[in-house]
């Protein structure tokens, strides 16, 4: 596509970490859907990153149109500097695109003794409590928390009951979704995987009003506005889509995807062994919270993504044939040799 | 109880806020139980309230077992004057209380202009994903966000499928709980509302896994971190229990209660305006999303509460009798005159 060297490598470590992670939706698989965007001209292949305004503990990050699996690290490397300095770093990016796996973006603060937060909007396919409108992405939320001797604490999960990437497996192998998803055209909940080709829309964690998801719809929202509103960036419906045959939203109120970087230093509040210490204790003891029947043990964010990763780093990573094939494609299409 | 005016007056409002807001939970439904853990020597009426350790942007402040009713607006405060100064202020605080509705202490950014953020954690009766043992509180989470011409959003929820107030309410009555709120003591989803008094728990946000009940527990987990891993407060099963009856944890790794403050400046970002002007058309274009059959209009987090405080500005608060009673026993405890 044009990227830099250094961007091209950035960039496939980005979606490399996620295959090895196990959010296969986020890996290698999307690598044809940002080459596609190039195409359209939506993704600018050599952006000129940079800051555009700030405060000792702030900044906003213009991100020229370039790949957010780029643009996303430039902002968490000026968030972690700002932390250096003053304790804490808050970067809000505009005119960005898909970001990848947001886990990578604020697991780069742990080498750094710092808390790292990322966030992102998205394009629109969830629908508010009590809406048939899809108004907001799945906006996820991931925070990576440093310990001494246990590995970190790393959530990283969309707002929504579930992610697009688990909804899009039980569509490639025509299974039902579990109530609580998606709902359909009319604002009832559906077990079909496919609601959203005909006009229905995914749901935000909680499900339905009676389990909470207007707290769903508030993290959501809350994603959406500290990522674009504060930026500048396009929120809400007007998100870009990702699908580069998705026409663009007309009256777009900002420039592009926005995202939301965040880094605490720990030492900013504690000695950091101190802190550390206690994440080990705080680890342990939720590790072995008694579990219930049939549940070996109590899992800590993070957990899932590290077996996974310990094994893929042995075993490789498998492939969809249809992955395959679109990577082919894409070698295709370049000149480059398939291997 | 031997409170200075100043302190009195404080947690009185935030008192009220939370019964004028429809969170009749948070309200003077608890002044006797902040009483009886005064009685209990757990609650220190005349705290030393400090900022033990800073940096530009962070502090953690000690409230010497103060009242969180008045140890958070004091963290909010500092939060605030450093967001003055850098951008953004962050405070962790420790050897705290239960602090009311974590929504007052968000509130108080937006006369600045800021974003305010406000969370606790809290007496552990929630249990994680796959466990039957009670390590995390109900943790909420306040966010209020200033706009321009429109009312301001306030997200303010509990990490669990519903709050503690909505469970006692059913207790009360006597009715059942809906699948998902809380489990029994084996670890099964049960419509017991009384789960709890036979040692069953509470469900985080989500319900259970294949809803995102992991992505709850999460959240609820980093409430606690920053609010008592952060300060040096008690985390996770160790947090101090709000009725004064139940017999401290033993083996506390920290002080207290934490909290977790945050305020960060629109302007850090880019000009009010622009900003406020920006979260006004977010506010309308969310509110004029379609709603399904049989809804009027879609909710902006914070307009229930507002509303509800309207009416209650001009028509007073109702209260249960036995809050009445409860209050007459107060006033009578303290040989004041009960209106």
């Amino acid at each position: 596509m044009g990227c830099n060297k250094a961007h091209a490598t950035l960039a496939t470590e980005v979606l490399l970490s996620a295959d090895l992670r196990g959010v296969d939706s986020h890996g290698v698989a999307r690598l044809s859907g940002y080459v596609r965007l190039w195409e359209a001209k939506r993704i600018n292949a050599n952006p000129n990153i940079k800051v555009i305004y700030e405060t000792p503990s702030t900044a906003v990050v213009d991100g020229d149109a370039g790949l957010g699996l780029v643009v996303a690290p430039f902002a968490m490397q000026v968030a972690i500097e700002k932390a250096q300095k003053v304790g804490t770093g808050w970067v809000s990016v505009k005119n960005s695109n898909h970001f990848g796996i947001a886990g990578y973006h604020a697991m780069m603060a742990l080498e750094h003794e710092m808390i790292g937060m990322a966030m992102t909007n998205a394009s629109a396919l969830v629908a508010p409590t009590f809406s048939v409108e899809r108004m907001l992405g799945t906006n996820p939320i991931a925070v990576a928390i440093p310990a001494n001797n246990e590995p970190a604490f790393v959530a990283d999960f969309a707002t929504t009951t579930a992610s697009n990437g688990k909804l899009e497996i039980l569509q490639r192998k025509n299974q039902e979704a579990p109530a609580g998803w998606v709902q359909d055209l009319e604002g009832n909940s559906t077990t079909n995987a496919n609601a959203l080709k005909s006009g229905g829309a995914m749901l935000p964690l909680g499900g339905d009003r009676e389990h909470g998801s207007h707290k769903g719809y508030a993290l959501g929202s809350i994603v959406d506005i500290f990522s674009a509103v504060l930026s500048g960036a396009s929120y809400g419906p007007w998100a870009p889509p990702f699908p580069a045959y998705v026409p663009m939203p007309e009256n777009m109120p900002g420039e592009g995807l926005g995202h939301f970087l965040g880094a605490m230093r720990v030492d900013a509040f504690r000695p950091a062994s101190e802190f550390t210490e206690n994440m080990d204790n705080w680890i342990r003891r939720f590790r072995s919270a008694k579990p219930a029947d049939g549940y070996e043990k109590i899992l800590i964010p993070g957990d899932p993504e590290r077996e996974m990763e310990s094994i893929r780093q042995q075993e490789g990573i498998p492939l969809f044939v249809s992955v395959v094939e679109d990577l082919r494609a894409v070698a295709d299409k370049f000149g480059i040799r398939f291997m």
